[in-house]
């Protein structure tokens, strides 16, 4: 297949791009750079069938040459609203790529009869009275917040898709993406995963508010990339959660992350922060990813930090 | 004041150019003609005070001299399925309307530094657990149903206004329009009051789904346009519900229409029809509105009827 992805300069989308040159099909990459990293493509540089375009899905898409497929994976992503990548810090940005954005890139699928695959988030359940979140749960999502930039921008994207299947009969997919952790995420991204590393490898204290007791439940990159290739490859036109359902408290977990990486500095223990809600509180229930692509994440928690922590040793 | 109305010639948009032309503005129309209709402006045609603009308000929006104010109202409103003004039988334009269609129209009113009104509605609130309905409840709505074309677009249109006031320190309100009736409505357009009244008129038997015991709440149009009036000239970037929290169950609406129109043929009761979600079953709660802007409707809904009644008999 000839796929066009776009976010292809950021953490999931450079992880795609590999997966999918390495299944031998070929990669147009686009970004914009405005949280993608020229540096997360460069090993792909004069590979053969990779090619890049530098281009803002908010404007029209132009890709020459024939699609199989349009992977639409760009947005800012970030939760956190002390990074500078953080989406409460891009917002135009963000709701332009989730509208504007998934309208040129189900247009350029449309153009060239494509399949086409929306990036959605767990975040389009907002703050869920619910626990794990099926794909029927129609989720819980303050409209006028300061998060719903990114929250609505992926519900309209999620509902602009099922409008071109519908009414163009464009093949469709719709991937929930939870949590997820791996090389290239940015240092400074804000999330815990990085946090927690970068901390630990500087031998300073992990930080943590409240009790510690707030679970997580966090996928490893290869897992999630598993999961996506497996839907391109299906006929699931419903959403599909691709996610973690493995919870950790996060005591245990900054535990984990100062095993791993002999930091002996106690724990530095804060009150909660009282937020709008908790971004990251959320848990997938895989049952539809189970039974329709047979998937289920296969790599421990100890052995995703093993292969990500390397990544960022270098990067600091 | 100068101010653009986008869908200045559907039923809402037309009602405030009479109104704004009455408090002595300029306004100036701009609609494509998809679910608006000329004859809704034509009482209009060579007033000194108003222009119109035929365009698409999904394309760029370009407006000669100042503006003050720019007031979105453009979209497929109707949630009857069985009507070609359908939003689900125009699903793609619902959705461009709802975000390229707001994302122009701020883009407008932050060239001029002008205020902005969006029309949004109460089906951001989809299938509610309450009644009534406070703007700070967050809805619950299908982001992949039918209906998401409409209620996730407006959603999302109320997202990137909040955005643009937060980030671009544009002077925003949202107005959550509840079910309205009067003049200028299409008799197919396929709710419920122009189809008793319809009904009603060719001494038909008016058509009822289940046993009547349903409630709605209707609008006056002068109310509501009242209503939207109070907000443009207040300070208030919060949503506010107008609409009207009288309940009455369709029963007792048939009969009110049947009554004031003399039909005597009986009711035709049928079984009650499963959907996703009941479109009209929502009350607000209205009082935002009654102390930020002193507002509440004062046309009773016999006086209403008797004010719209002769609209359809000319129309039929």
């Amino acid at each position: 297949m000839r796929i066009l992805i776009t976010g292809a300069a950021g953490f999931l989308g450079s992880h795609l791009c590999d997966r999918l040159l390495a299944e031998g099909h070929e990669v147009v990459g686009m970004d914009n750079f405005v949280t993608g990293r020229p540096e997360n493509l460069a090993h792909l540089s004069g590979h053969q069938r990779f090619s890049f375009i530098r281009h803002d899905v908010s404007n029209f898409i132009f890709v020459p040459g024939k699609l199989d497929a349009v992977m639409h994976f760009a947005s800012p992503a970030s939760p956190n609203p002390n990074s500078p990548y953080g989406y409460v810090n891009l917002p135009i940005q963000t709701m332009k790529a989730g509208a504007l954005g998934t309208h040129n890139s189900l247009g350029v699928a449309r153009a060239y009869n494509a399949k086409f695959i929306l990036a959605s988030t767990s975040e389009i359940y907002g703050d869920p009275e619910v626990h794990p979140q099926k794909e029927s749960y129609w989720g819980r999502v303050n409209p006028v917040g300061e998060r719903s930039v990114y929250d609505e921008a992926k519900r309209f994207a999620e509902a602009l898709t099922m409008a071109y299947h519908r009414y163009h009969g464009i093949d469709t997919r719709i991937v929930r993406i939870f949590n997820t952790y791996g090389p290239r995420m940015r240092l400074d991204d804000g999330r815990v995963v990085p946090n927690f590393i970068k901390q630990a490898l500087q031998e300073k204290p992990l930080t943590i508010y409240g009790d510690g007791s707030q679970t997580r439940s966090f996928c490893y990159v290869d897992d999630l990339v598993e999961g996506i290739y497996r839907l391109l490859l299906s006929d699931e036109h419903r959403p599909v959660n691709i996610g973690n359902p493995h919870e950790i408290n996060i005591l245990e977990f900054a535990k984990t992350i100062n095993a791993l990486l002999e930091n002996s500095t106690p724990l530095a223990m804060f009150p909660e922060r009282r937020g709008e809600s908790d971004p990251e509180r959320r848990r997938p229930d895989i049952s539809r990813a189970k039974e329709v692509l047979n998937w289920e994440p296969v790599v421990s928690l100890e052995e995703g930090l093993r292969k990500t922590i390397p990544y960022f040793q270098e990067s600091l």
